[in-house]
């Protein structure tokens, strides 16, 4: 078994802000990330196959189809997006890395075909980043 | 003459949008960087000034006292900040890269004590910056 | 699930050097890096705890509170200091990254709230790091 | 356990091509990774070994030995090199990062002495990377 | 004046070999890069050009333009391509990373519009890199 | 005129102190810059010549011959070294990051064969650097 990453990036802003909560909560939990008019990042994706190679090609995917794949599903609907508002698949979620891993991990999935799903890596700044390898606690 | 250069980063959401002209002469110039909601970057930003070092310290400028500079007249007036909402120094500006980085020269330059400014960097992505010397054409 | 890394940098000198050994033992195990007067590295350091996001925030933990403890347990300790003889967690040790890392997964775990630390990475230079997770063989 | 990575390069080119297939097939698979002329690559490897620290060294290996190991079996065979018709270990193989990653790690796994190999990590492009644990699924 | 720089990346192979010389001499000069079947690199460019900021878009060139032009241009000429064989404009030209960048510039230089070309950087490998800015000395 | 640049790292150890001074004034000037025992870098150096590529070979220079001398002429005398206590040429010399700059310009000035010597340019760490050029004001 070997395990395949492809990387992409996209620019999107976002804001941290859950609405059940006072704007007090708000700023005091998510602090500058909660301004009203948002912010935004360079995210870097990783996204993380693993199968075994085939024996005609030598690929355990073809990376021009998982590239195409998460251009498509992901990259087309988040780049140069708000997260929060024109994003369909995060509606009602609030926009944590986390969070925007595990939406990713749901979409791609059961689209993958051929491997199977080992991570998503998200990195929301060249300090700050998350992943998720569909596990529960 | 030593050339010395201290990197900052910010994070920021901006619009690329000019109030004078139509919806469809914006989205026809700006294609999506003009999406209403805006989009965001990791903005890196490269403060480099230029001068002799002086003899007691080897020091053209100290470091310590350009980053507080940066970071006092800079960044915390456009980190997690929407830059066509937030940062006075921006009104009225369309937030390209280019004016931007006018807009940091234009501040930097007369708070700079014991050396010259020299150029602004920034880098709005990993594969797109501008540069700003203070030249007029 | 979720894995969440925070990345931080200190500049550091250190010495390798077994005071149990003698001179010749000490230069033919660690060469260069036995010489007397020392050396040093700009060290990254990347925290990496798991757990699950939490409905109100969804954050695993906040970010902000894993950057001050990592900045006042380790970093205020470590950074601008000789490894050898500035920091009294790592006093009678040899300064290698396996045993600066083991020192800060000790001084970490017992400290960070609400999650679980998974592993501490530590990269000396471009081309040697390290990894610890608190396995024992 | 501590983990332990060296990393090193080698620039090197490639044709992807699988001689059983037609030339029709070939393109269709491997599309401008089958140009006949072929293209290449600045490779990354990261080879990454675990093991405990010992008492006397704080070292899990000494990495200027493991440094000379990959260098001599490996980078001295690849680097500047040509993939399908310069490199023994590869003949008959076709030299997708897989295939390229999985012989790296037959090479090395019986030469390391004193740590058990735990991974190859190879990056083609700042996009493009695979790593292989020795797992068979 | 402002300087605008677009980075680009492609995947060739080349050989260093001068015709003209003999073997022996060619390997003199050339070592591994005079290797018969040649080897490859990541390249990395860095177009920039220089003028004033357009008022009404804040531009001084328009990146998507720009990103065209260098990739319609030259990247899908060079990318996955062996430069000695596979590339019109090379033809007669040994691959330096010298010769290679200025024939960018040539290429360049004219179809650049509402800017002026000021600098073709090419980095070969992570130490390695040029710059022409189209100067004679 | 083509501008070549070779990269080079070296670790080192330094203190920024100033003899002539006071513990007081020292500490004030370069604060934890100054500890007692010293601190160190993973020092990024970046060398570039320019010159006109030769007819028979597309070199401005090789660069296997600028590597040869960069390393045997500095980095042998800093990598691994304290750079105030093991480095003749920085005798008596702050070693700033400005004072190495203009000390490695003039042991290389001489020494560059072919070409001319147009910048130096040294990383201390990811967010501080300098650049010398020769210039005097």
């Amino acid at each position: 078994m070997v395990y395949v990453t492809r990387r992409e990036t996209f620019s999107a802003s976002h804001r941290l802000y859950n609405p059940k909560l006072t704007e007090e909560q708000n700023v005091e939990l998510f602090d500058k990330c909660a301004n009203p008019n948002g912010h935004g990042h360079n995210y870097v994706l990783e996204v993380t196959v693993v199968g075994n190679p085939e024996q005609d090609t030598g690929y355990v995917i073809d990376l021009k189809d998982l590239k195409q794949l998460v251009r498509s599903e992901i990259i087309q609907k988040v780049d140069h997006k708000h997260l929060n508002h024109d994003v369909d698949f995060l509606k009602g979620t609030i926009p944590t890395s986390e969070n925007i891993a595990r939406a990713f991990w749901e979409i791609l999935q059961s689209k993958i075909r051929g491997a199977r799903l080992f991570s998503i890596r998200l990195r929301e700044t060249e300090n700050n980043s998350v992943e998720y390898r569909g596990e529960t606690s």
